[in-house]
């Protein structure tokens, strides 16, 4: 029987930083973590005429941090999305002043005055599977697919530091990817005792790169399978999922978040296969795919994959997600009959 | 009947700028060019034992350049690639001394030895759609998908310059992007009379980003339908396909890329929709894909891409990509006729 | 009569983070501090067979957090050096694995095996304000200027967050910039209550970028003039000498930390002036200096500089500057007077 | 006797590219040539009123191209700076749309309008050598020192390619380093036959890094001593000074014009003073100064400068430098005497 645990965080409990926060909750390797997430407003935004930069004070809460018994520093987090289902039937995009990639920035400083600062209220239909845009100049609606992803998953990182859940980096954070979905296993390396990790910033769907800066932000509730591999190190966020394995980067600027996605999926590759390190570089330079995350946050992220048939069997983590899979799903089919479905 | 022009370049004939040469040919609009295309190594690299840097003199020959007729600055010229077919049953990769994206360069000066130059061989299989890598280190041998692509096409530049076949920008050129295969269609501006377009840099197949800087290359047979759109200009690359609007920046660094070609697809959103402009950016933002072409060339390029269901029926360009696949198509069943199959 | 405050901190009291320590003292509006700093290495290397990737655990130390007496966010700190001195008649500099302008790094990463560990031990002598070089693979001596510097200055950073000393952001740190010398007043603005400023990572001398990753690091002890200006935010970074104003960026790309450290020299300019802004951007643009401070630190820093002739008698900060100059000097009187000098 | 040439363009000669053109004239090593250059608007900007997008066709045109005989690939131009003198007694500055540091440009592609386009005129003082600023939304005027400098200074590029003169490179041209002034003999690697160097672009002064995108621009009448030296290559531009010598790296981002132009100088250092190359690498760092020439050019160019007390009396180039002082003051002492002064 897999252990079960849920968290529901009361507001005051929501975490703005990775590091610095005593644990929550400790869990055991191997547990089922059912928990919900606040949107990037923290839900002050809740109309189109809610301007983030006048009713939030704080941005991208977290729920957590999690303490995973028997994590120390060296070894690997797996965290398995059992579910990352919306909680509301409604989510909201915004432009936000001198944020996003097509625009002045506090880094790309720029003398032009901010752009218009509006909100877009996107409907979410779980049932059709659906998020539709309503213009706001104009009349236009536009369905889209409904994608559900956790823009924010990470762990305390090293050297002491605590880092604003805005910022991605090696322990992860705000990686705004959206390979986080539904059956996507997470591999993060711990650097504190517990590891530390906290999850938030719900996206019913998001474009590659995030153009805008913000996606169609809303409150999730998650299922969460955690494990915990001793011994071994990640250096950077890694994800598996049935079909591929896939490297993040993080920096600016995006060519060195490209390098070390890259670097890191070569050295993978190296390592799972066999491979002589520059025969590893050959095959993903010509198997290899990219895509970026954001190009809004304080660094860029982007992923580097590789589709496990070129693999040729391989096993990741010696099968971790495959386990972790399974604990999902039995533990799906458990809920279900316990509730009669 | 369609126009059917047929060149196949001469050695001698290959060209490696785009702009200082005059037309090898004049093409009508409407017409389709039937034609071939010499490998990256102009087909000096045939073993694993002929280092590009011992055997080649120059790099990226392109065949061309055509005029097409009327063309004039100010207009655009739309490519539909209606074949793109390896010539040859093998194509080649390779390391290239302080060229790539996970090794110091020319401009990203490190004081490290350059990376060991190898060759790989690549087994093509056009029956079986198939490219077969063989390890060097050791007897791996791992099979990929075929899907050849050209990595440059492109027009003279403006401003009465000659670039290398190795630079993408504006102009097109060497934008290695595996979004140029069959069935596409490339807009590209002109800049001089006739347009003077070249293309060339087949690709067996190729990882997105190119990360080790080089494709599996190989020499090419390439159908393009040619048309010309009067009095519309276009100011970077695009592509259109049956399902998807594309467009093409490039730049350094790689954010920029992300920006002009992201600003580039809000913009003929824009147009192609009525939507007003910031709200053509939030559809990007949450429904826009994007990915890196190459991110080792002068100049990285990326993609932004959208799918056609979220443009609700817009035609882009006037339909001429439709236009130009009938051209082919009914070419395709005319020259079966004639050879009876 | 000026208040001296003395700490001199016991080797457990240095600090590796901003953000996250209480305050080691507290000092009132108008003291002096009297202190001293390690080098960045803690003092574990001290011939050239100390190898910083094994001798040491962490690097750059600082000395602090000091609490400012009535400080509040939106307030700025104004540290004037009145000293800084090599404790020591050596220094020592280094290539660490993968760090540095010209080698791959943890972000620019790359395939190639680190760059040689190497260590050079400096000659400093203050007599002859002189800092020697010897060559490690021949007989050469190359004899410098002393010109003593503090790389990390900074206050503890808004939003919770504690960052690594090796970071320079708005909130200061590892700046690296050789602007920070003997006269000039840094300016900090305040995150927190009382402001928790801490320095360290004292240079002998450093080129402009610090390109191989260090400088020629050594123990220092430091007089710092502190004041605290109510009511008035500073965003970045700013230096003011008897003769320049100077903005700091920290970004990368390094154009970002440009674009920054412009961008501020110019609001500022336009602020002490009276110019309409773009015409300060025009003035700035003419007589603006610029330069890097580091290429290497996990943000890169410039600087901009403006002489204060085309201020035409603005008084930046209401002269604070002048008044914590004057404190300084009077001080230094008084202390030779107390030392029959 | 030193051989005298003098060339004064007629304005249809004047040339928008670095290739693509032949020679106006032959020049013998050890030549002076005596010629003059018109401003970056081809003198269309005369007024505050005249908006160069609106007044100019093109930008930056060049004196030349000059053939320097006996030239060939592998060899080095040596062109040393004997006057570099305004031609009229006021330069005009300007923003123009989306093109400078501190706006979205057309490749950081922001939303933004473009800033409001605006035309300062300077006044040139050559007896009192100042330049006086003159605000457009006040009274205020500021009076700076004149530091006269050509902005472009180039040869024919490598592989055939033509570049537009608004672009720096390995082959010089659109560099906007103030350090090409009087006194400074700019080195540059000769790629076709006669090497067809080409200059033009007088500033007044310049800020370093340019940020506004245009410096105070005006005629010149320029004095070169033309040399060559047989079989060095020299792969990026370089300069020499009475004190200093100094590489120019030009790139985006701007940290690869940094490591570029300090990797040159690495090199340059190692082989002038027999140091081992990390030795060298040490000396850069510590001793080495670094500038951004330009941070608004199609590539951002940067120099790395050493005062040659470090090298310890090494001559670079075999003395040019010197030489060419020699014939420019004989000549200009000759000139006097012809003159009667």
């Amino acid at each position: 029987m897999t252990n079960v645990v849920t968290y529901r965080p009361a507001p005051g409990e929501l975490r703005y930083t990775f590091g610095g926060h005593p644990a929550v909750l400790e869990i055991e390797p191997g547990s089922l973590l059912v928990t919900s997430t606040e949107d990037c407003y923290g839900g002050a935004v809740r109309t189109v005429d809610d301007l983030p930069s006048q009713v939030c004070l704080a941005f991208n809460p977290v729920t957590g941090p999690f303490h995973v018994v028997g994590a120390e520093p060296g070894d690997t987090l797996a965290l398995h999305f059992a579910a990352i289902t919306p909680a509301r039937d409604w989510g909201v995009s915004a432009t936000f002043p001198h944020f996003g990639a097509l625009t002045g920035t506090r880094s790309t400083a720029t003398l032009h005055p901010p752009l218009e600062e509006r909100v877009w209220r996107y409907t979410i239909d779980t049932a059709a599977d659906t998020v539709t845009f309503h213009a706001r100049r104009s009349d236009h609606s536009i369905v889209m697919p409904l994608e559900p992803m956790l823009g924010t998953v990470g762990v305390a990182p090293a050297g002491g530091e605590a880092r604003s859940t805005l910022v991605p980096d090696a322990h992860g954070g705000n990686l705004d990817t959206p390979e986080i979905h539904l059956g996507a296993t997470v591999y993060l390396g711990v650097n504190v005792p517990g590891g530390l990790f906290a999850l938030g910033d719900g996206h019913a769907r998001q474009g590659q790169g995030e153009a805008c800066g913000v996606a169609v932000e809303t409150a999730m509730n998650v299922t969460v399978a955690v494990d915990l591999i001793k011994g071994v190190p990640t250096l950077w966020p890694r994800i598996e999922t049935d079909y591929r394995i896939i490297s993040i980067g993080a920096a600016r600027p995006l060519e060195d978040a490209y390098r070390i996605s890259q670097h890191d999926l070569v050295t993978w590759t190296a390592q799972l296969t066999g491979l002589e390190i520059l025969d590893a570089y050959q095959v993903v330079s010509q198997a290899g795919r990219a895509a970026p995350g954001n190009v809004c946050d304080p660094l860029y992220t982007m992923h580097a994959a590789l589709n496990k048939a070129v693999l040729a069997g391989a096993n990741p983590y010696d099968g971790v997600h495959q386990r972790l899979r399974r604990i999902a799903e039995a533990q799906i089919k458990q809920s279900g009959k316990e509730h009669g479905n």
